[in-house]
């Protein structure tokens, strides 16, 4: 269920060290070794599925209760304002580790260097519309 | 299990009017009136909680389930290349409605505003041990 040349399958069989703060059967947390933020966290099944789209339910399902209880613990151990849990999905959004990954960035008030640039913009009735026959089931 | 004035709310409620894209017995997607790309959406429980610490586990499965099917609707439907799956927890994260949701954010190599700034630091051995003693189980 490994992937060869896979990084996080190297982290998950310890070929490469890593800073691994939780693990259970299924899954595995580690720090960032080029952290956004102090506490940078990711959280990986530990069976090699490339996207969200190839993760089962039910496995994504405990991926996503770990990423819970390790933020909880984050945001009481670190003195943090918030956090984001961010997942990128392929090369287009940003995803460079093709095993999927959930990210936990802490963020603070003080020394924020994150930014989020969103250009915003009302979208009118028109472009709703088309985007909602798309999409609708 | 609405809060008052909560506007995430009042969509569930039907009281403010949205374009609902997908709903279950437990989570209701929408489109994003202010969207940050083309198909932007989000994900909610029906139920009212602030943030991922407040959602009880199993619901949480449940609603990143949700996440998954839209997402490959909308990578399926729309013409973009990949995506990212963001939750902001607390204002300092940037969380501006305090009912829990999960956004769907398209994104494409044309035309694409989104940026995500990170100045990512390569963390020293120190810095990493530290965080590590205050983080593991």
């Amino acid at each position: 269920m490994n992937e060869a040349g896979c990084i996080f399958c190297k982290i998950i069989k310890r070929e490469i060290p890593s800073k691994i703060v939780f693990e259970n059967d299924l899954n595995l947390a580690f720090l960032d070794i080029s952290p956004i933020s102090k506490g940078h966290t990711i959280v990986i099944p530990k069976k090699h599925y490339s996207t969200l789209e190839d993760i089962p339910e039910d496995e994504l399902a405990e991926t996503i209760k770990v990423v819970k209880k390790i933020s909880i613990n984050i945001h009481k151990s670190l003195e943090i304002d918030g956090y984001n849990i961010l997942q990128n999905n392929f090369a287009a959004a940003g995803q460079v580790v093709k095993h999927f990954h959930m990210h936990i960035i802490p963020r603070s008030y003080d020394d924020d260097k994150f930014r989020l640039e969103i250009p915003k913009n009302q979208a009118s009735d028109e472009e709703l519309n088309e985007i909602y026959g798309q999409l609708k089931f």
